[in-house]
């Protein structure tokens, strides 16, 4: 027997999840040498992937992603891949793990398999997940050909990335010259999506949470300007960039966070302008009476903009785009014109905070927890 | 010599336009007999259209349509094909009118003509705009070959019912079985959609703002269920009339009016809603500071949401369906399949009335100035 630690949803969060109060880790005994059930596995946690939806996740009204908040208990949707978390139980998401025990023809022990997982140091996977290969319902053992850095598969190499990739194309519709406005710009998504961005020829302007983070994207992403929207006001910043820039507009908002840039983004858009709705991460710990209201929304009508959600597993996005973004983005990356930036937590007990943490912006760059070495 | 009216913008209106100060009936005198420059044509002017872009037309910082509003001076946008409306000038909008001189070789003395003309009882217009048969920049000759009503031209057969034709399809890719809630369902467009939403098999809900015209989309339009918005709070109102109908939620939202019941809407619409944005009558002529917020936008990334605004001359809109809009509609129309409801002010004395009526949903139907008999 050894000990197994995991990451347990004590309660419900109303704002920000409370560490040892909503979000507590908890130890068990786990016995690494038990028979499986038939078909199954036996994994070591070594990289679970912390993303911004966990939050919606966490809520007792949990809906797909997120929704209007209730915090009163609504039926799942059967439109959405992810379900909230379970009072008692560990949280889930995308994670690297190794194969101790395989009763499954599809692994091997030593395997290094992604696959939605517990943020738990060891984990029982019975068959009928076993069996699936979709990186949301099951696990596939991960193809690295080119010899990158693993974890990299749970950020740029995976959801995050391909999220990134499929509705910069699929919605944002980018022309060469035009000017995009991307908000979290050294998060997972938006360090991708910028990154995309300047390779189609776009002037890129991004926003962060730092004075690292603005030099980051400028000095080592390239992107042409930025402003920290701790410090400055998002209206104005847009304003005096967009003059610095010589532009009249911006052609598209690539939208990680929602509320006061996204009121911002509306105001700077040009006509046919284009909104990538990604994430409102500004409002999903606020209470309901503290989400900000916009006030610039009406100029959809007459710029004529087009403003579109979307999730990953959505036909039109990962399906459509996961064969091109995989073969791209691994090149790119090998060969040093894409560059990753990971904000790893570590250890097992640390788990909460890391989460809280990237919940408040704390994060610099795709945010993981180590849980192992691999 | 003739007696020549017209209503001109005499002040750039803050909030709503005052009449008589904002907006004033001046008379000068017109020579019906006088040699028209060369190519140009002289008409008498029937029947004018009022339509809500107008408010947006009378601001000094008239931007295409709809826009933040500064008023301040902007720079006229290019891509729009609306213009500021002029100090002192009369104002503009889609006309019927009569030939009274023809010297162009496009027209002949009597013909019924349509066109963007002015609020005036006669008009010159120069060879340029007479050579030119788009109706936003020049004129045509009627073609009534059933022998409809003609003033139905401005209305579900003229630019409002082809906005209504072409965005219902284009924007709100209706499938039978879907839900659809219209905003301003009695008026111009809002009838017209309801009705072609009828026709696809979708269950159509309407808000209205008085209990004629409530009874009006139910009784003689034939909609499913509707609500006065001035006697219900919007998003109570969806509640209610969602459950006695049995739905989740909408499908489509087609909005006229933006703010509150905008906000309403998004909290109803299910995943992979649409929302056409067509017009936002209920803030137009607010002042900046009494803009409604909206609280509900973040809902767009987890139902994946697509809101977007179009103006009626964009090529996949007016340009697009055109043809089919007019043929379809005019035998609907002979055939009672399709009805319409006009609204019409009479005389140019009170033409300033009426266009503040229409602002203000006085109007019961399409909104139109009659300024002489046809």
């Amino acid at each position: 027997m050894v000990e197994n630690k995991s990451l347990i949803l004590a309660k419900h969060p109303i704002a920000l999840p409370i560490v040892g109060e909503d979000l507590v880790v908890k130890s068990a005994p786990f016995d690494l040498e038990q028979a499986s059930p038939e078909g199954g596995l036996i994994l070591k946690t070594n990289y679970v992937s912390y993303d911004p939806y966990q939050r919606g996740r966490s809520e007792l009204s949990h809906l797909p992603f997120h929704h209007v908040r209730t915090n009163k208990p609504v039926k799942p949707n059967p439109a959405s891949h992810s379900t909230g978390f379970v009072l008692g139980e560990p949280i889930t998401n995308n994670a690297l793990s190794t194969v101790v025990s395989s009763f499954n023809p599809r692994f091997k022990q030593g395997d290094v398999v992604i696959g939605n997982s517990s943020f738990s140091q060891y984990v029982l996977v019975p068959k009928a997940r076993a069996d699936k290969d979709t990186e949301s319902a099951g696990f596939s053992v991960v193809s690295n050909p080119l010899g990158l850095d693993p974890k990299i598969f749970l950020g740029a190499l995976g959801m995050p990335g391909l999220t990134a990739y499929s509705s910069f194309y699929e919605i944002g519709k980018p022309k060469k010259g035009e000017a995009i406005f991307i908000s979290a710009a050294s998060g997972a998504v938006g360090q991708i999506v910028g990154q995309l961005a300047k390779r189609e020829g776009l002037v890129v302007i991004g926003s962060v949470g730092s004075e690292a983070k603005l030099e980051f994207i400028k000095e080592t992403l390239g992107f042409d300007a930025g402003f920290n929207y701790k410090t400055e006001q998002p209206e104005q910043a847009l304003k005096r960039l967009l003059k610095e820039l010589g532009r009249e507009g911006i052609d598209i908002y690539y939208d990680n966070v929602g509320g006061e840039q996204l009121d911002a983004a509306l105001g700077a858009l040009r006509n046919w302008g284009r909104v990538v709705c990604c994430g409102f991460i500004s409002q999903t710990s606020k209470r309901p009476e503290d989400i900000y209201r916009l006030k610039n929304v009406q100029v959809i009508v007459g710029k004529r903009l087009n403003l579109r959600g979307f999730e990953v597993f959505d036909p039109d996005f990962g399906p459509k785009y996961s064969a091109e973004h995989q073969k791209n983005m691994q090149r790119w990356i090998k060969d040093g014109e894409i560059k990753v930036q990971m904000s790893v937590t570590e250890g097992i007990e640390q788990s909460a905070e890391g989460l809280v943490g990237m919940l408040k912006g704390e994060n610099f760059g795709k945010a993981v927890l180590k849980i192992a070495d691999l």
